[in-house]
Order: C-alpha cells, then structure tokens, then sequence
C-alpha cells in the first residue's frame, strides 16, 4: 500500500475508534462530529452539543497530511475534561 | 440546480472568500485553513499557527448541511479577537 493511502486509512481508524469510544460511553447531548476533508488531508474529531444550558464545541483531535507526513494539529485525547469517556 | 447544491456552493463560497480576506490582511504565521468534509456536509474556516511563541487553534466559522437544512455550528465572524482581518 501506498504510504499515503496507509496514513489516510490508519488516521480513519483512529478517530473513528475515538469517536466510536465517546458514543458508547456518554448519554449526553454532545455528539462526537467526525470531519474527514479526503481532498486536503484534514481530519477532525469535534465535540459538539450541548451540556444543559452550556454550549459545548472543542476540538478533540485534528490530524493533517502535509508534505507527507502527519501533522498534529490538535490533540486532546490526554485532557480529562474534554474527553467524554473520561469525564462522564 | 438542486438546493442542497445550491447551498453547498454558497457555503463554500462564503468560507472561501473569508479565508481569502485573511490572507490578504494578514503577514502572520497564522494561516485560515479551510476544511471541506463534501461527503459529510461539514464545512469550517479554522486559524491555527503562532503567534509568537502563542499557539493559535480557533475555529472562526463552522457550518453543516444536515436534513436539507443549514446549521451554524460555529460562528466567530462578529468577535474582532478572532478575525485576523479585524484584529490586525
């Protein structure tokens, strides 16, 4: 496989798991949104929704293919607070 | 043409011409990146860079395209902090 192909599938794979992960344990009106731009290599996972009265809109993780090589452009899979499956 | 294409041009059109604005008022090291998920609906206009030694990562504009409607996601348009044309 194409080495390109290979991260665009594995960086699928990851937030895909993650935003699987987030459904399985919040009950909570905030959906984990996958954004994947397959044109421009950007790949996102957003909590978006609402808790009670509070509007709730971070970015979880975002991945860009640039140059060839993967670029972290945001990551907080370590953060407590906005990670749905740590928080609940 | 069709609505829902009518509206993804247009959703297209606005981001694109915001992200043109910014580059064109702005010689930072932030850059207006644009993320179209065409598949999904999902469109953002997001600034990530540095300023300075500050890491920069906002989404200045998302917009969705869900049961045949348009949902603002995210709107920075009117907050000066965020628009590099404004602030700069």
């Amino acid at each position: 496989m194409e080495k390109l192909e290979k991260y665009r599938l594995i960086i699928r794979q990851i937030l895909t798991n993650h935003a699987t992960l987030e459904a399985n344990n919040s009950d909570s009106e905030i959906e984990g949104q996958l954004i994947f731009d397959t044109e421009n290599d950007h790949y996102q996972l957003l909590d978006i929704g609402w808790d009670g009265l509070k509007r709730v809109y971070d970015c979880f993780i975002h991945l860009d293919i640039k140059d060839g090589r993967i670029w972290i452009q945001r990551n907080m899979t370590e953060a407590p607070s906005l990670s749905l499956g740590n928080s609940r």
